[in-house]
């Protein structure tokens, strides 16, 4: 017997639909690229999407089309963003950072007709588009750049002229929750990126989910400043829980730098941000070295890699709490994060922070597991490291044109690749990456549990723990360290240094000085080469 | 084409199992109809709520039946219900204080084989169940008063002799999302009472929307006081959003004296608790009368009936925070909530307590509008009354038992009986039901805001207005006052009084002095007898 209520389903559109009926004159801000200041409001974005969604249409973009966005955070950007997604078209958001080989690749992978871009990837455009023939049009969502692109036979347009040929009148939704709306490849450091396919219904559930009070915790009373780019990892969800929030939205462009930042947040009134450590890192700098006061903050979330103690307390000098997030792009992003129970907000100061520098508890409706390497459930003791599997609405099952792999285990969970401890109060805390984990006679080691412990002694720069194949232990840890400039160092007196800190069974059985430490794209230890280059 | 997330169902004991495994040593307190505390946490409820389950399907009950619960909140209640919808059968919650002869009715329309029921309901039962057939067997919470019911033939158990027959292994969930999940009827007052079928999917969903920030706002840090009966308006869902939450959940059984209130408050720490003004005007009396002070309590939810102003101002000497919330039976029960919004935030005190006297703003997910007479939409103006009408997949589709009557508009609107205006900023405050208001002249005049006002004058105790028939009006307002003991006054000096105060138009035509206003079963004032006795 089914319930007697009203059916409707979960599509996106009706988020934007809410915050243009119910705070309809709340304020959309956005720096450009050069740095100026513009203004509009829900009631308006609404409309300018609307004219976007009949352009597409009048394109012949239906139900399914990929659409790609290559550019930073603007109005433009979220209006074409919901002007894709309300008619079942779906978001593919582009990282320009990337190099254009692999934008084409991903162009060319998710098969994008139309592309709307900043006029600052022109360059980009015109290295990749003649490798991708299916591209018919692209939109430069800053007007006054409007170009042809040399060697495409592309359609281009400014993006105020493009949609101004269009009414605002347009039939949103009406389509199944379980339609697609997103698509954000991950950046894989082995083979190519993965496509996640998001639904409507996973990312309505995202958005109801992570705003929670233990989680974002967004309300109407906030200024929310998505600092996080719109292509990285579904803009945490952002894009769609701020105005199902209400919230003012302020959109900071190519532009973030501490200064910029700081003023931006001052000027505006920002009490809620989000953003990686090291573009929190640059804001307190600028704080530090000019005497400047966070006057508006009130939350600051840290995800995308692991927060620094620093952060946390020179944010807590200006009275701004730290909320740190874990998530991936496979879980819509965000699956934990550290908000305080009701034991850990009573604790000391230093006791909390501790608790904030872990990855956190997870919401209701994303469920955590560890396993060991054969899939055996292992305790949640704080102590025993496992493979962090997780499973919810909001978590991926299956890759984009990879239908066909199956990548859940039997339980329906989907392995993150990281390596974790959960406490008895739901607290993870990610101790590797699964790759990067050493195992030594059965028991794993953390890798980045050593690094972080041999980076206190006072002449490292930069350390780096890779297992090195061993006959009887299977693997033992090597330590690779940078000295800072001009230091020299024994390996006698690092391990000295560790003896002590750490389990006996956890001493590197060699320590070996080099001159760099080579760096990923995304500024992580590339270990992969490290280990092709260090496992003799 | 559909997204590639991972494809689960929302089901309710997926709430439930989340506060077993991510807070399951949070507790579950509860006073028994006696006041003695007792307490438990939500990793032991989970077990026997499993054990509910299985007792439930040794005793052949299976999807989409309808069990009973006829008592006030305990524990015993509380797993009940969990055990119940988590099979997929369907928890209806009877009002004990209903007469015995609506509880019947009741029983029989809904055809409940079990119910589960406060031994303190043993007459009620005894008056019921010889016109009763259908119900097989009668589960009594409190074990020490297991006993035979007179004249009937039904099985009778205690609940922990019960479910302790039976283990805590049991498959929950599995079923559609849109499985009936609660029964509650709506307390009509004309006619029968109308059953409310929620769904799973419905009453999830009506969790995660009404604990947004802007709404509850319930943390895993809260304690929550569930001062609203569980049978009341599908227990403002609290029975589902304190576990998704984590929060600490407190019961208070069947006294909810002042004094009682005051101790259970402050001796269990609640910070959040949700109740009808009356109670809390009970809670209120006690702390003035004895001096006492509220010093746990942050957040006090007042629903069920308008909030007096004095409610609000007390509350705040005591630095508690009043969210005064609308709803009804066929909203799940919250639809609106009075939470500040940007601008109301900033506003001085007493316009602040202007805006928390409204009914509030919607949440993401549920849609207002006014209308006319004839459907046609109203203007959000904060002046023009109209027709209110509610949208949402927490709101009902069609009543139990009467799914071929059709209750939605051609935009699958529902009409709530009441009469609302709606201000700019998307407040609405409920002015009259709809059978209430005063039709003259094609324009409506509140009957509740020319009581409020009359209300006002030194001498009345009690006022009701009723339209009465006018030739070239249509209706025409008429005052009756209750004077306090010994006053005596004249209509002229209560119209002089009213001069000034109200529009002209709004002028009653006739002031009538009586000995009494007929109240109703709920307190509220019966305008029909009055229209009946006092239309000529």
């Amino acid at each position: 017997m089914f319930g007697l209520m009203q059916e409707g389903q979960l599509t996106l559109d009706a988020l934007l639909s809410h915050a243009a009926r119910w705070h309809g004159g709340t304020e959309v801000v956005w720096n450009d690229n050069q740095g100026a200041r513009h203004r509009t409001v829900y009631a308006d974005c609404l409309g300018r999407a609307k004219q976007v969604s009949n352009a597409l249409l009048a394109a012949g973009i239906r139900l399914g089309d990929r659409i790609g966005t290559l550019g930073w955070n603007s109005a433009q950007h979220f209006e074409a963003w919901y002007g894709t997604v309300a008619i079942g078209a779906v978001c593919h958001t582009l990282n320009p950072r990337l190099l254009p080989d692999q934008i084409g690749y991903l162009v060319r992978h998710a098969g994008n007709r139309v592309i709307f871009a900043d006029s600052a990837c022109l360059s980009i455009l015109e290295t990749i588009l003649p490798a991708c023939p299916m591209v018919e049009q692209v939109i430069f969502f800053d007007d006054e750049t409007i170009c042809l692109i040399d060697g495409s036979a592309v359609s281009v347009d400014g993006f105020s002229a493009w949609i101004g040929r269009h009414g605002a009148d347009c039939d949103w939704g009406g389509f199944d929750e379980r339609t697609a709306a997103g698509l954000c490849y991950t950046s894989g450091t082995t083979g190519n990126p993965k496509g996640v396919l998001y639904s409507h219904r996973s990312n309505y559930l995202h958005s109801l989910i992570t705003c929670q009070a233990d989680g974002l915790n967004l309300a109407s009373t906030d200024t929310v400043l998505l600092l996080v780019p719109m292509y990285h990892a579904n803009a945490w969800g952002l894009v769609y829980s701020a105005p199902m929030a209400g919230a003012r939205l302020v959109l900071p462009g190519q532009r973030v730098d501490g200064a910029t930042l700081y003023e931006l947040i001052e000027s505006e009134g920002v009490t809620f941000a989000a953003g990686v450590p090291t573009v929190w890192q640059g804001l307190l700098k600028y704080c530090r070295e000019t005497g400047s006061r966070l006057t508006r903050l009130k939350r600051a979330v840290v995800a995308g890699s692991v927060c620094p103690e620093t952060i946390v307390r020179e944010f807590l000098e200006h009275d701004v709490e730290v909320l740190h997030a874990w998530g991936m792009t496979e879980a819509s992003p965000l699956a934990t994060l550290s908000s305080p129970d009701r034991e850990v907000a009573a604790m000391p100061l230093d006791d909390r922070i501790r608790y904030s520098l872990k990855q956190g508890r997870t919401l209701p409706g994303v469920d955590l597991k560890l396993t060991d390497d054969h899939g055996r459930r292992l305790p949640h003791d704080g102590r025993t490291p496992g493979r962090l599997h997780v499973k919810g609405e909001t978590i991926v099952g299956a890759y984009f044109g990879q239908e066909d792999i199956a990548i859940l285990d039997g339980e329906g969970f989907f392995d993150t690749g990281d390596i974790a401890t959960i406490d008895h109060r739901g607290y993870m805390q990610i101790t590797d990456r699964a790759k990067d984990v050493i195992k030594s006679g059965g028991e794993w080691i953390s890798s980045v549990d050593l690094e972080t412990i041999a980076l206190g002694h006072p002449k490292a720069e930069l350390c780096a723990v890779i297992g090195v194949p061993h006959p009887k232990w299977d693997e033992r840890p090597l330590l690779l360290m940078k000295l800072k400039g001009g230091a020299v160092a024994t390996a006698e007196e690092i391990l000295a240094y560790l003896d002590g800190k750490i389990a006996k069974w956890w001493m590197p059985d060699e320590v070996r000085f080099v001159d760099e430490i080579p760096l990923g794209a995304t500024g992580k230890i590339d270990k992969k080469k490290l280990r092709d280059s260090h496992s003799t």
